[in-house]
């Protein structure tokens, strides 16, 4: 990977930047590729970006301002004057160019606004929630007339210079703006030059609601394999386009934070490092109160059961064995069906076929693992009664916990709460509890107390 | 999004093919996009597949062939005529029709490749194990020599009959074949055609060896936004380009395998409701047995201290809600740790930051705990020694937890061992056994027993 180097890198700008040879730093950071140099620009202390960004060129900051998080790109546009940070919003492509104005004190967003080139690109894309297709969509894009020939076409393309490179789709819309088709710059190039755009174009185009979740763009570029997806309003009218960059950023987002809350915590928002003692303890200490209460049930049912643990000691040596496999169990099965629901290889209208599928894994692990429990106990010179309590125990506990881990997402998922509310964490305290239940409920029938 | 109505369309196929109409249930499939295709036809009759594949444009059947699971294209292809599957095959892209032939019987695997056309571009792709680099690569791509002009090179392009659709890069290389730079189509276009190549292209291109892990693939592309990325074999000689589709599928099982380690067993490898359910136990019952004799720990820790337990039993009501806590807590830090580094937010070298980070958040969330179990024990009616205890061991397991839990994930990646093998199971199981150690110990201090 190209990337390791960086450090040696970092060392020379650092030096440079030590003896005042701005210059020197610059060539050093020019030399490298956008993400590389928004990394190094990253561990620069605050004075050292503010004396460099604007000496770079506007291409360069624009590039390693679309690469920063957006509040970082923001504090350190602050810092700029106000003529150079319009000059290096300028060569933004206008997604991100949105993105961070958005995140601007309210007075310094209207003046950059006002005194950008391209700010009827850039003011539409303000209007959308992040988190949607229109909050992840560009402005830049192709849209030609249906009417035009081939050879205008190809014409317009030629003397169009978008500040992103990898554009590839030419869009055609009606005289409404409404997106009829789109066609590939290389299908576009095999045409004979006199034919219109609307005989070639594919009007078979896949497009997503400018509203839609951008899950649900992600979704669809992976699912029809797309390098772009056109995104239009209410009344048909193409408003931009998502591209594929765009989209592995959502879907690498969308599985951290599934796997973030997966683990028993809220999703972090922003890269692991960079979140603040406060704010990783915020984001979990909710879960884990909440948890705890829960938890506290075990403290109720093992009271209930207080005489019972009197009377056989031995039994209360098992509760941690039993409740903590009931736990992994239960973890394993939710974790599968938790992706399987992401990725859609789960519907969450079919609850049975999921329910029998583990019911029947269970049925077979429980065995496995009450047969190995027998054993475990009777070599521990536990007594043959309390040795079948733990293993009839533990096959009723790994067949609950399988059957409890692939309904609760599924049923999450159909209340339209995100499935992974039902994480590790989770699926270990329902176990915890309802497992000693279990187990003080099978130990009053098999010995008889 | 488009693929929720395929079940209306799936009835009326059945219909037809029930109706013996197989020129209706064509007509029917093949409106339809690839993926969705793919989808209804997997959901058809074994004989129904056989009957209607051969029957659908082989444009068509090798785009439903491409989007199944290998091994059931395979099992599909088996049934077919020789000639049928050579037809079809014909038309897949060179490493989806790789991926098929290798699944395929040796001897028809033999037959096959030595019928089909593109057998040059097939043969090679077949040399490389399917994770790496040059598994996922498709040997689809132009590579045009660096002496030849931009008007040659457009001509080249205008007759270049992929049958992929979606690529966009022209690669240059020297007359030994080695990679020199690539140009994308559209500033190919806005050249003045009497340029040569090498004075065009960019020649900084990222690429990858043929040998490299198909995520290291994926995170180059992911991080410099490519939407294709050459393949290079140790000559420096173009041999294959990944295209962006690829990774994104390659991105998603990475995740989908993270997620299914973190629960606890081992990665599926296919969608979920086509695992069977011993192969779904296969998976788990290694980790589930392992974690099992492990958390017998507990029981061992528990008859170390079975006087002190005795002497004080309100202590024992305690024991689920201190260790599931734990737990909890280390399942939150190790899935944040994990994640970090597999989006390399986090870099296996450093060990410090992410420690410290993680016991400064560990002391503040035991404070809160160990003030919220205070409260609870002494509401229960426990006396106050005992509420202590409790206290004092739920804020130094917390602490401990997410030590383990931020140590052992980067200790793991650091040994080149899958930081996923710390999942959250390992983790409670981990902290169930010591955490009662903390527990009993901080008992026999405050208790003087």
């Amino acid at each position: 990977m190209l990337y390791t180097d960086l450090e040696d890198i970092l060392g020379k700008v650092r030096a440079s930047l030590e003896m005042e040879d701005v210059a020197g730093a610059v060539a050093a950071i020019e030399a490298l590729r956008a993400p590389d140099q928004a990394d190094l620009f990253h561990e620069l202390e605050d004075e050292h970006q503010t004396a460099l960004l604007p000496r770079l060129d506007p291409e360069d900051s624009a590039d390693i301002l679309e690469e920063l998080e957006d509040e970082d790109a923001a504090r350190i546009v602050a810092t700029l004057t106000r003529e150079e940070a319009v000059r290096i919003i300028d060569e933004m492509e206008p997604d991100e160019a949105a993105d961070l104005i958005g995140e601007l004190e309210p007075e310094h967003q209207e003046y950059v606004l006002a005194k950008l080139e391209d700010q009827a690109e850039v003011r539409p894309l303000l209007l959308h929630p992040e988190d949607t297709a229109g909050g992840v969509m560009t402005s830049e894009f192709l849209a030609l007339g249906r009417r035009m020939s081939v050879a205008d076409a190809l014409a317009a393309l030629r003397t169009w210079k978008p500040d992103a490179e990898d554009i590839h789709e030419v869009y055609a819309v009606d005289r409404f703006g409404r997106l009829v088709g789109m066609i590939g710059m290389r299908q576009l190039l095999m045409q004979q030059p006199e034919l219109i755009l609307n005989d070639v174009i594919d009007p078979e185009t896949v497009f997503v609601s400018v509203a839609a979740d951008q899950e649900e763009a992600a979704r669809l570029m992976s699912r029809y394999d797309l390098a772009s997806l056109p995104v239009i309003d209410t009344q048909g009218v193409l408003v931009g386009v998502i591209t594929v960059d765009d989209v592995i950023d959502v879907l690498e987002e969308e599985a951290t934070e599934d796997f973030q809350r997966f683990g028993g915590g809220e999703p972090l928002d922003r890269p692991y490092l960079e979140s603040g003692v406060l704010t990783v303890v915020r984001k979990r200490v909710g879960w884990l109160l909440l948890l705890f209460i829960t938890e506290t049930l075990t403290g109720s049912v093992l009271r209930h059961f207080e005489e019972q643990m009197a009377a056989v000691v031995s039994l209360a040596f098992f509760i941690p064995l039993l409740i903590g496999t009931g736990g992994n169990a239960g973890s394993q099965t939710t974790s599968t069906i938790i992706r399987a629901l992401a990725v859609e290889d789960l519907d969450k209208r079919g609850l049975l076929r999921p329910l029998l599928h583990e019911l029947m894994v269970g049925v077979v692990l429980g065995t496995i693992l009450a047969v190995v429990a027998y054993g475990r106990a009777i070599l521990w010179g536990t007594g043959e009664a309390v040795a079948l309590t733990v293993a009839v125990a533990i096959f009723a506990i790994v067949i609950w916990a399988n059957v409890l881990g692939s309904v609760l997402p599924i049923l999450a998922s159909r209340l339209k709460i995100d499935p992974t509310v039902v994480s590790g964490p989770a699926m270990s305290t329902l176990v915890d509890a309802t497992g000693l239940f279990i187990y003080f409920t099978v130990a009053g029938i098999i010995l008889a107390i």
